[in-house]
């Protein structure tokens, strides 16, 4: 939302700014999932809802190279949510944290209007540093893992009453978290694609250009909610990482080379 | 809420269940404050929700005797809401931080239909084990701090039409955390008054019974968001934490003794 940046800044200080706010040997990451704006109740069963929200928490640590290990559930229930429905979201909720090792530790629930699904999530350094934001530089290589524009495409048949199979990115994004944990030392900077590659590609390299190598539709760069990882790479470590990115069976793309200039914007993801 | 229970069973483990979860020297909490189940817009200024939606979740690290340091901001904004609006909520909330030494240190900003405030408190334990909910034995003394039933007066007056002062309990819950520091060590269990003695006191003595050495008002017993201490302390230990009470001019109440038997329900908070 546009709203978004203006207390961004109120709250500015190092912490802020990155998919994780780093303590130590900690991160600490936290979205919210919030019904009218991130889904529609018809759109996802209950626990594909549970499951979206949970993976889309899971993507901040994967991108800051992090391993998730708890989580603090806040939940907004409206009144009239049936028992069943609500075991149904919580099965989803609890699936997803124990398929990655996350244990939910705590947390509140509370009446709301809408579905709130407000996940914390504490993750840690796994003797290595985090991969940030920050690190691009000149003849830096960009790459993504995966194919964009699912998300969006899943959303818009929403949008027109269709329907969309269980696998539609929109329905369950995948996590790159095998081949960010075996490429993340070779990583210059890196993030999970959420607001889409047009308002993304931005964060990780303001101060650059981007020479492009491949076409990327309006589709593309405007879907969010995608969940790929963004990163750079130096040029003698590509190799390295595109082996890795083959082991762990992951397609891997190179957008293009960071070269001198300024970025310009591609437009900006907003949810429905 | 009533659903709240089935929920937490969905997620049991040890970590559930207290005022926070400990993680070592770490104590994390969340509590979620929400529009329309906490409060309305015209009651609080913005901020005033701001203020009370940090109170009460520092609340809980000062009930464990953990001292907050770190806290992950989750914001849903109705979109009608002005930007002088979520400027003042968000000083609320980070004034508040700042008074008590702690930084916001991430978190996400979504559209929702309700002003939807979700914080997760990060908190430590200073050279100390953090005082849980368990640990009441025979005759210890049960204990609170300062009066009750403020709360919900305050609240009766503003759903009846009325005005309260900005120094009502229902706008500005008083934390005891100087005290608790200083008494954390006497005592066998505690937690914040959050839902009200009728709901609260079960929690720290279910195996027990207590034997009333003060009469206590409906209003008093019903009273929700007080966010005073309940805590229990052995007799040879009550003439210190009295001590710490004086030295901190903070009120204690010794509400009753701790008996064979097994305690009454006397009625249950919900939020209006």
């Amino acid at each position: 939302m546009d709203k978004e940046q203006n207390i961004i800044d109120i709250f500015t200080n190092k912490f802020i700014g990155d998919d994780g706010a780093v303590i130590g040997k900690m991160v600490l990451s936290k979205d919210m999932f919030v019904e009218n704006t991130h889904f529609k109740r018809g759109w996802l069963s209950a626990f594909e809802i549970g499951q979206k929200a949970m993976l889309v928490n899971l993507s901040d640590a994967v991108a800051m190279n992090a391993a998730p290990r708890f989580a603090l559930l806040g939940l907004g229930i409206p009144s009239n949510l049936k028992n069943s429905y609500i075991l149904e979201l919580c099965k989803g909720i609890k699936h997803t944290a124990e398929k990655y090792g996350v244990k939910i530790i705590g947390g509140d629930t509370v009446k709301s209007s809408e579905i709130t699904i407000s996940l914390s999530i504490i993750s840690y350094l796994q003797n290595t540093k985090e991969v940030s934001r920050n690190g691009a530089a000149l003849g830096d290589l960009v790459c993504y893992t995966g194919s964009l524009g699912g998300s969006l495409k899943g959303l818009k048949t929403l949008l027109n009453g269709g329907h969309i199979s269980s696998k539609s990115k929109f329905k369950t994004p995948i996590l790159r978290d095998k081949f960010m944990k075996h490429s993340a030392k070779f990583m210059k900077c890196a993030m999970d694609i959420s607001d889409g590659l047009a308002s993304d590609l931005p964060k990780i390299c303001s101060k650059f250009r981007v020479k492009f190598y491949k076409n990327i539709s309006k589709l593309q760069w405007l879907s969010g909610e995608e969940y790929e990882l963004l990163f750079c790479v130096s040029p003698h470590n590509l190799k390295r990482v595109q082996n890795e990115a083959k082991r762990c069976r992951v397609k891997l793309n190179i957008l293009g080379k960071i070269i001198k200039g300024k970025q310009k914007t591609h437009g900006k993801f907003t949810h429905f």
